[in-house]
């Protein structure tokens, strides 16, 4: 029997992920048109990917810091003319020193490391969670991976037992946790967001949200809370977190935090679930002793934006030795995460400090960053405030805005005339007038009735935010 | 209530990875103490771990083509020096218009690629294809993966449809398979490779296990062949996969090939799976058009070794669009594969040719790595051939050997008084004597009633293999 969708596995078939899905390949199919000649038909010149958190593709440089560690780390045979380095190439000495050290603990990024991660670079990563929590951090808990998308994936597959583990998921959310429930065969309970308030969690939501899976029989294990959100860009108030954990314990939940945003907060101030749960500890003695914590983080986002390295790391808090012996068996069935990436993580947990030669050039680069992004951000915000019929919560933190619009009956039959949905609808004209792709709010789910997109605001200039207001013009009018 | 070894996912439980098993562990343990210089209670001096193929831990130095190459794409900065990399690196000029190229097809290094990986280096694997087998290949057919081990997992997660999906499955094999089939709770088919024709594929005996699982309900639907061999060396004639190509193009088998030593051939001649069906198809026109295959290989193994970098590729021939489009989707979960290992895919693939100016030390490095592993196997395989009770088919190809080994009555009491199998017993001892860690046959199986282990010949000099032989004999002494 030859393999067919109807007879190959029905979890990949059932599977969604919109991020990289219908519109994505179709805005591939124009930027190839595009780099072929032959777009004499298409209404745009240039494809703007806005539908991936993907820095570098777009405005975004490398930190300069980073890359020659890198190169060195590449060809180690450079340190043979270090004058020249130095003298031809301008790389500063810490470059070199950093690049030895690494070299001295790695041995070659060609082989493989241990399945957790390099036990020098766990154990940076264990001293950076100590310098931003202000708690000890134990570097044989720290599991270094291919980007963070790995550490869910290991996470997930190791707690969910059978179809009846439920997942606490939030809606909207990044499309990889429903995905890789949906290849588990496990169950997604979902709790919304609340839009009202900025995206911030809402306890008895969540707690609604519990109460009616496990009244459903579901053996709901674990809370996802992204933080940075994405899509939504919410950065969660230090009581938001303190609520979660409280309830979490209350209820023997293990916490996911995804905090690879953790840097990209433009308002307020991040707070690690590991410095929250930390401080209830101190404040309760004993009480949220068995509760058991994952934190994720990457190399993906934030200034550092290599998410083409693949790395990352997950801690692990309170976890019981023989699961954690099966997270490490886990992970080495694929061996270990890319060794390259490994080392990016280590710059990025120990970048160059005060009074260091390259820290001049390093701190000029990540604050260029980190204001290039706010100022497109509002200019983004300030662009969908004056457009009708869409709504959009000022920029807090992440990649992304996440504007509800607002669309006519008309258009809303005229979707589904096409067999799609309304936003779907909206961002397949959107691609096909302008070049520009997003994502629709169905892709990470939504309230029931509302619509949205997700746009990154990662593209620079702002022509094509200017193409955005117009199409949506444009489409109103088409539909009114 | 809380996560623990009897509540969360059995399937990952029951997972059995020994490469990087308890004696991986206990050899990293004794590498750390020696490191701390806390050795001296240790009868060695250093661990040697040839329980993993993993070249450049060991002995294998990177091939400087690629390793330049990589360094420019990690720091495109340098080619604002291009005097500099020339006069003061030695850097030569193919090395910076590789660069230069892989730099325009690929953008950063530190971006997602697409999920299937960078369009330009499919085309260059494609190309590499069609001249390795004479039979024209399609670049969109071809999947970048990080390393091959997510390659199989991407297409084991998509053909194993429920428990009753069986997959025909070489015992012994790189447990890769058997811990996946684990994972995914679907059926290992087993069929037993002929140690008495150097590891060969026996038809009949192929013929017999699918005969056995349909008999007892199981949906077969794939046969897996590792050529060369792991962890047996053997590399296959023509005619053993023409034979495996008619059965399961009879039977309506997936062919799974396995072709990641590919380049590591010491006896004959590597024939890849898909040339080998090229030609059957151009002999029996029509008759072979509805089989499905797909073959995998990687920058890991051979003279390229750059298993830490975990890039790979797979083929796919004959499979249905639909199934393609959930496999995309499958692979677009992850994001992509490392770019970085991408590139090193396409210099592996594309490598200096001759009259180039890298191509005198490309040629030179990558024959002096082949003759080195050619005399490493060929010592130690004397080795084995001079040992009480151990027997050896001689080295074909691969990183490994894989001798049998017949211990004694009392050898087989003590290790079940310790709760083990003899080989892992023996493995055990071996490794607390002379620092040396290998694989026990049980962790790749083996022919019921016999003793292996699987040692690589990557590790440097030949002190090592005198150890081996002194331990042997002391152990066959003490249990005689």
């Amino acid at each position: 029997m030859r393999l067919t969708v109807d007879n190959i596995n029905q979890h990949v078939v059932a599977a969604k992920y919109a991020v990289r899905g219908e519109l994505a390949v179709k805005s591939e199919e124009y930027r190839a048109k595009i780099a072929a000649g032959d777009a004499a038909d298409l209404p745009f010149e240039h494809v703007i990917s806005a539908n991936i958190g993907n820095p570098q593709q777009l405005d975004q440089k490398p930190l300069t810091f980073f890359r020659q560690v890198a190169s060195i780390l590449e060809n180690p045979q450079l340190l043979q003319s270090e004058e020249a380095l130095v003298q031809h190439l301008g790389y500063k000495t810490d470059v070199i020193e950093r690049a030895k050290w690494l070299l001295s603990k790695v041995g070659s990024v060609g082989a493989y490391s241990a399945s957790t991660g390099v036990p020098a670079i766990r154990e940076s990563v264990a001293k950076f969670i100590e310098r931003r929590d202000g708690f000890p951090a134990d570097p044989s808990k720290i599991y270094l991976s291919a980007g963070a998308s790995s550490g869910v994936n290991t996470l997930l597959h190791t707690i969910c037992a059978n179809p009846n583990t439920g997942i606490l998921i939030p809606i909207p959310q990044y499309p990889l946790y429903t995905a890789t429930l949906s290849l588990l065969n496990a169950k997604v309970v979902p709790y919304l967001l609340d839009e009202s308030k900025n995206w911030g969690t809402d306890l008895e939501t969540i707690r609604a949200s519990y109460d009616k899976a496990v009244e459903e029989g579901t053996d709901v294990r674990c809370i996802v809370i992204i933080n940075p959100g994405n899509p939504t860009g919410a950065s969660l108030p230090e009581e938001d977190i303190r609520a979660v954990l409280e309830f979490a314990n209350e209820k023997n939940l293990v916490v996911m935090a995804d905090e690879v945003y953790q840097t990209n907060v433009f308002v307020g101030k991040f707070h690690s679930f590991k410095a929250v749960l930390r401080s209830l500890q101190k404040e309760n003695p004993g009480k949220f002793d068995g509760l058991e914590l994952a934190s994720l983080h990457s190399i993906s986002k934030g200034m550092v934006g290599e998410c083409g390295h693949r790395g990352g790391y997950f801690e692990l808090v309170n976890f019981d030795p023989e699961v954690e012996a099966n997270i490490y068996k886990f992970v080495s069935i694929m061996l270990c995460s890319p060794v390259i990436g490994q080392c990016i993580v280590e710059l990025m947990v120990n970048p160059p400090k005060e009074g260091e030669p390259s820290y001049e050039l390093y701190q000029k680069e990540y604050n260029g960053i980190f204001e290039g992004l706010r100022e497109r951000a509002t200019a983004l915000h300030k662009a969908f405030g004056e457009m009708e019929g869409v709504e959009c919560a000022a920029p807090q933190g992440s990649m992304y805005l996440f504007p509800t619009i607002t669309l006519s009956e008309k258009a809303a039959e005229a979707a589904a005339a096409e067999g799609r949905k309304p936003d779907e609808f909206y961002c397949m004209r959107l691609l096909e007038a302008t070049g520009i792709c997003v994502v629709p709010g169905s892709g990470f789910g939504q309230k029931e009735g509302t619509l949205h997109f997700r746009t990154t605001f990662l593209a620079p200039g702002t022509e094509w935010v200017g193409s955005i207001v117009k199409f949506h013009q444009e489409f109103l009018d088409k539909y009114r």
